[in-house]
């Protein structure tokens, strides 16, 4: 079963500018939350499963044709050992956003740092373990994109204005 | 004395796309590196001391402005129970990049978990601790920048392909 | 469903005196012990939402205006990078008690951080994290008004006293 | 040599408010803070080493005669198990505040931990490890000590304006 | 319902030379594994709630006349910000053993530092978090009373015995 | 029940190259995770429970007798203070891989530093807490069988080749 | 240059009846603490190197005789993946104290729960990482001896209280 | 300054068997200890660096052609997110032994994390954080090639022997 994916919804003969990518199968239940921001947001994308380990090839060669391929921004997510996102930061000079799953063991403090921990020459922008990481991811990509693209600036602050607006005054017992 | 900032020596008239805020200036010794690297690439900035916790209205005002005022990119560098990145970017849709500066007891630990662990709708792209992490962000501003000016985007390849072309075959004893 | 708040109950006419604050909805099964400590005290509290990053300008409103609204104590609860005590205790020099609420993956450790590791100048004082901490934060604030209001401390000691009474001398099998 | 002890030069009849007491002699360079801070805000305070691990009786002497001697607010710093803030609140309902001292092995995450997890009954307010603690636990008490004295407030908030000033603009490469 | 205690059961008139003593009710499901122990080893035990927060004088009295009450070692357990070993070792000079009693936010990380990192001066011979830390306090004080005690020591190393004889010589996939 | 032991099964005279030795039988269902592999590569290993501190002389005779008995990697798992892997290097020259079991309270963290922070001499080559170290520990005892049997490489690669084409392109909402 | 050893001081024919044992001569600087209060209390000791993975025999065999011999209490101090204790304690049913040394990458955390994790059926008694874990080794043998020798017990409880009147009433600025 | 490379010195014509490759030219005093050990047990090797993120396609080509080349082990190490062990291994089905470089935020606990906890399918073996890790994947290599070639085997174990009986019998105050 194919997630859905916007651009084929939206907008049908847009090449999507944004690219999620994550090591496996196992990641897509946390990824998916960066497929329903952009979703929300009217942001077509691609989803793709890279495995840095599995995959060394496929993931070459996706980050060496990212940019020609018309993608403006690559999320990267992955757990443990976690080397995808700097290792397509290291073959394309596209802002990468990465995404720490939460791993079995150490709740994902393992793929944060193997995350954010890149030395200096290739940045990965690193977001939140999980799910709020990637809503984030997908949050940044619309950001990021915003500054070329109106449209997208004024849904990403509509967006943001009604979850302002969304906040209770006062908690409540009964949820 | 005042920091270099590159735009009055490349281009006295432009207003700087990128800014570098930190919450003291004890935060400047590492933050420099983002301002270097900008240097390095001519990509013009304006770096600020802006405290979260002494100066929250400056903090405010900034943010609330930065967009309007032509920035299109926030470094944000801060350390221990580091707030400015966060509540930066609480108040802007701007991209905002977040620098955990290394702290006396905790190494940059607690920096990098109060940057980095942003809750769902407000996102940070976090970089590693201390001077990488300047120098990275400084590159990831570059590289969002790169998605809308060329230019940018061959001095940002240059610049990589420069610093791959300088890694030694083999180890020296000597350095 | 509107939680319990005891100035309702106890004291009509009374403006609380002690706030209980917290980030989100889901804060309040953590928050909640805080109010009732308060309601076993018979000291009325006001509980509201505020949000550092959803809702920032409510959360500057709030805490420039507490001192004057006659809130003497600001009981503030947040999880992950937990801005909101830190960012409360910026804009007021009332005493601000931070609670670190149990995070997802890290457990309330990044929590902890954020909020207790605060820069020489705005103190918070952080209780343990989660539901102990709440309820101690209720308990503090108890303290700091009792210095002013010998009935709280009459009410205080019998709680401790009380508390001090109802352990059992051996361990239970049966509980 | 003794250490100045504001309440002898401000105030010499005046029965000082607050308590700082510390497990050891090394405990001072940090505890000072506290002091010096007190001292800024013309605050009498007294200054007492009192452990809980080699003097357990003096703890206990000194924390069920707290409040009958005058005091409102104390602050207690210690080190590794750092046991001293948590047993002088289990004998006294006034407001304890705790300086974690950072330890030679594990840089104050001993001292944050023993400090700050306490259970549900006994309080005690922390702040950050080192300096920046101690410094805001003179901060918090003048804090709770501005609720039911104006002077102190008006001091406390002149000394947070000040500081507000006192913020550079910019970095400067000079300092 | 009291738990079982051996020393009704294999010497009415014997003095019990163990104390298993614990901070609350909460901690006896994991503290019970170390009176397992002493049962399976025939040695008289006590085992009391003392808590070191909400009953301090029960605990003072308790670790001042431990010794002139017959006891030879004393095991003590508590979770968090976990005080009762240490300063049970500090009103003693008995042999302390302290057990981390697993704690819900932090999985007894704080409940072993706050034991173990005693300063210079008051010892506390500390086991493993949880269940296999009580059994092993348990064969401690064994360990330690077989010093004078030929019979103890008999029982115990036939109890060791035993156990390396139970160890299968290969895995099972039935059990 | 007896675990499989792939040498009966797919070659009834070898001798097993691999020992799997483990701590407990609890280790067992993590441990046979590296069997599985050892039986998808068709590599004949034997698993064996040896426990470093209820059977050490087990221990010692198994490390010292390995070689000569036709052992030619050793792999290792254990939980907590995990000291087989170690102590089986201190009576061996082979190999020794140590697979880190995720422990109750910490979840592997002190299996992982007992394994892996061995001193200058002794090496333990270890892999990921759990079940993903077990498999790469087989994974790895096939490795370095592979340098002496070609047949053995061919398996490896044929394996990893499988693995690397099984990996879809798109993650999917129905797994 | 042969450490000091107070049996051939002060009780030339006494068999010494602690033994304190390390990884290596890195260690005794650490450990020489323990030494120096058994001679303040004037407690013959031996004090050997004994390597658990670089002489794992002289490891067993002092083991297996150390109560033979005449130790009654075992103190043993070690590094990193810190053996040394746990298989000490897999050999005997002495009471095995161990004290974590400080390790250079992670000071000493490792150290700590290679010793503390201990399984059920082997106990390890651990005190604080560093100099004060092996002055407390030092002091908790001393308090086990104290059981069998009212002479031991005086001179541990004068050290005791000499210690608590040498704790100064107020901290000094001179020191 | 070229460092020492044994093959040049004792064995001219052959091709090395190990490779040690590291990150950039700053691991070299760690990984150093690897070529020394090798040194001295004649063991030819190739040190090289190769990174994973400013030179990916020399990375690349240095796994995929490693095993042709003649290598059949490769040491590698790295600091803060090191990716280049795991990434070596994506590519090759040699053994990889990873070291953790201490790392100057993280101590190299961001190292070890990136290393070991690689996922199911792609092993790396990893070694201590620092110095004694790189020594111990020299001796690692050795052990693995000494399956092979009896030579390196009787070098292997007459060099563990000599360590052996190294060991003092007493710690020395002199040293």
């Amino acid at each position: 079963n194919f997630p859905s994916m916007s651009q084929t919804d939206t907008a049908p003969s847009a090449q999507p500018k944004v690219a999620i990518i994550m090591g496996s199968q196992s990641d897509w239940p946390t990824m998916k939350y960066a497929a329903e921001l952009l979703d929300d947001l009217s942001i077509p994308y691609e989803a793709r499963i890279v495995s840095a380990h599995r995959t060394p090839d496929r993931m070459r060669n996706f980050a060496m044709s990212a940019r020609e391929k018309g993608f403006a921004v690559i999320i990267a997510g992955a757990g443990g050992a976690a080397h995808l996102p700097g290792m397509v930061a290291a073959w394309t000079s596209l802002p990468v956003l990465g995404v720490p799953v939460q791993s079995a063991a150490l709740s994902g403090k393992d793929s944060l740092l193997s995350i954010v921990q890149m030395p200096a020459g290739v940045p990965v922008g690193t977001l939140a373990i999980g799910k709020a990481g990637a809503t984030n991811a997908g949050l940044m990509a619309a950001s990021i994109l915003s500054l070329g693209e109106p449209a997208i600036r004024d849904r990403l602050d509509a967006w943001r204005t009604a979850r302002t607006k969304s906040v209770a005054e006062h908690p409540s017992d009964s949820e």
